[in-house]
């Protein structure tokens, strides 16, 4: 019998220059570059260009490449009306299925697997994501979708597409910071899927649209809304020590808790503690954050020594809610009546399965 | 440095009842049944029953597993919403965000992972996957989608809503042949992307997504698709011979040859063999399988020894191929002016980027 290595542990597949990640001290490199430099000092526009070239743009080099960003997001109305058809769909669900409907109106290059056109395709596909995940936003709630606004940032004008209004500098700047720590990991399960499907020298959609549906799981990327439907389920500050022991001892996990690779504190964390527990003071809104706390700093601190640490998704979906970025109105997300996720709730049972 | 694998060779992840593959002689199990006796004796409704269930089903298990993949077919209106938009793409891209889109629709069973719901899911998509198919094909010569024929089996209904007329015995029993010796495969690549992408606790319609947008790629499903076009650009028996060795000197890969596990025959070319050969004098069109056979027995003899052998998708493309089933209408299959894709070409450059 060969011998069986479950989930790949201590595999290495490939080398990468991409991003470097030492889990033992938590520490997290793009090409070389400090993930809290560029975390306090660099953009996400920079951060692509750093990661698709390898190395910091100029000021020019930068110019270029975000002007061929903005002129990049506009989705055809054929993606929209897909979007329609993904009404009542979890947002994960609706980025997937966009993504994929893109490459019918990419027939020209999206079989064409050179270098060259997988960037230029990549670069589409990074400016129209955000344009489908605010299309699908404000259909959900009955809302006509908006035209990117070509005079905002990547983060700006997404902040806009989903709500309407400019956005202020801090709101922005929190979502470039987000955005900026979540944009490369190795081989995380959803790159290394999205890996395995260009392998058969399938193509780039297929690739991301692979990565995205990996990301929805609540053991990767979905942990950020389990974070925040537990935060509402406790509901309270006072709850939170009770009801924590209960989920541990009947063998259940605390989301935002724990890695594969990192054995140290997740080094993107400590960027959205400050800003989240900001942002909930700004909102009116403290207890999610004081909650959020109370979980790290008591119930989970003995769990520390055993290398199980607060990761990057703990503090993002506080942050996401209290922007007013929620899941699917059939959530728990819904469930607080004075939330504008309430609008949803007049189609949220409309659709039936054939 | 630690060791790379690269394309994970000899790494074991897992064990499996599913199946079992000795690519040494060229031997494979579904759930210990041979190949060959499930080719010629089985259907592909009583070996997706073993599949799932580990047992091949009795009589009255049969008609009612029948029964409720018939019952389940039908695709909503939206889904087809969804394929006119996709009007223009691959069907490979077609079907990935035809699934997708059903997710949409499954809101009360897509995010529950239990055993019991996810079979039924499963169910749900091997009876549908056929219908998105078949709606796309017909949306993308201007004529109706069919709803499906509850009479009929699954190979048949296919058949009945590709071309709107009731197939006949021998086409049916090819096509479910066809359809037995793709259903099961260990961990392919599209299989082993789907099990990552399940692995976050996503769920079954992101890891199909995962699974059918690998499947595409060349090196694995997409290699049948460009058999045929090898077949198209040689067109005549006389030209193989030159063809092969140019391109084989040049570098390239006679496609439908090799295989990462197999080292001697891949144990479903046979049952596609004579079929190819029969269908193509029945359809007056013998020189495909004339171009196949010449290249099998002939110029790529010689690698047989180095255990590069003819494998499944050698003789799947012209088969398709055969009965119009075809892929895009820009790609080298409409370039042959008589053939029924010629109707495409109206739409075929429609669709633009953005
Ligand atoms: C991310 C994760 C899947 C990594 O798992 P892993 O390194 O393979 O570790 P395992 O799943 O083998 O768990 C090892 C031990 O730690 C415990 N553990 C891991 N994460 C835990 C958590 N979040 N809460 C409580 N216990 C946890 C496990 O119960 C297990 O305990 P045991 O040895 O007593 O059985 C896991 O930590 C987890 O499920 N975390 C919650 C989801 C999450 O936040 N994901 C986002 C990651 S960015
Ligand atoms: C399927 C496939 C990817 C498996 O690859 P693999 O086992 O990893 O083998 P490698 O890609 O390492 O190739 C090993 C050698 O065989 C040669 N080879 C493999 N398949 C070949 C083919 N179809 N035609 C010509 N030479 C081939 C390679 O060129 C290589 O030669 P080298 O050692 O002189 O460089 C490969 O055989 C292939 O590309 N086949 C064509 C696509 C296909 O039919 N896919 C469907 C599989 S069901």
């Amino acid at each position: 019998m060969p011998e069986i290595v479950k989930g790949l542990k201590d595999v290495y597949l490939d080398t990468t220059e991409s991003s470097f990640i030492d889990g033992q001290v938590g520490k997290l490199l793009y090409r070389g570059y400090d993930i809290h430099d560029l975390a306090e000092k660099s953009t996400f526009e920079e951060v692509v260009y750093l990661l698709l070239y390898g190395d910091l743009p100029s000021k020019e080099q930068l110019a270029a490449f975000d002007a061929e960003l903005r002129a990049s997001r506009r989705i055809p109305d054929g993606i929209i009306t897909v979007l329609e058809v993904m009404k009542a769909a979890h947002p994960m669900d609706a980025l997937r299925t966009g993504i994929s409907a893109l490459a019918g109106y990419d027939v020209a290059e999206v079989a064409d697997n050179s270098v060259e056109a997988t960037i230029r395709k990549g670069i589409r596909l990074t400016a129209q994501g955000p344009t489908i995940v605010a299309a699908h936003h404000r259909l959900r709630q009955g809302l006509e979708p908006l035209a990117p606004n070509p005079d905002l940032s990547h983060a700006g004008n997404f902040l806009y597409m989903m709500f309407g209004e400019l956005p202020d500098e801090e709101t922005t700047g929190l979502l470039d910071v987000d955005f900026i720590l979540h944009a490369e990991h190795g081989a995380n399960a959803s790159a290394f899927a999205a890996r395995v499907t260009a392998s058969t020298i399938s193509d780039l959609h297929s690739a991301v649209v692979t990565g995205v549906g990996t990301l929805k799981g609540p053991a990767h990327g979905g942990a950020a809304e389990e974070v925040m439907k537990m935060s509402l389920d406790i509901g309270n500050p006072e709850n939170a020590e009770e009801y924590a022991r209960n989920h541990l001892e009947s063998g259940g996990r605390i989301m935002g808790f724990g890695h594969r690779v990192y054995r140290a504190e997740d080094p993107r964390a400590r960027h959205l503690r400050d800003r989240a527990q900001a942002l909930g003071e700004k909102k009116g809104e403290p207890r999610w954050f004081q909650i959020l706390s109370h979980l790290e700093q008591k119930t989970m601190l003995p769990y520390r020594d055993r290398g199980i640490c607060v990761n990057v998704d703990f503090f993002a979906g506080a942050i996401y809610y209290l922007l007013d970025i929620r899941t699917t109105c059939s959530s728990p997300f819904s469930h607080l009546a004075a939330s504008p996720a309430g609008r949803c709730s007049a189609w949220s049972s409309t659709r039936t399965t054939s």
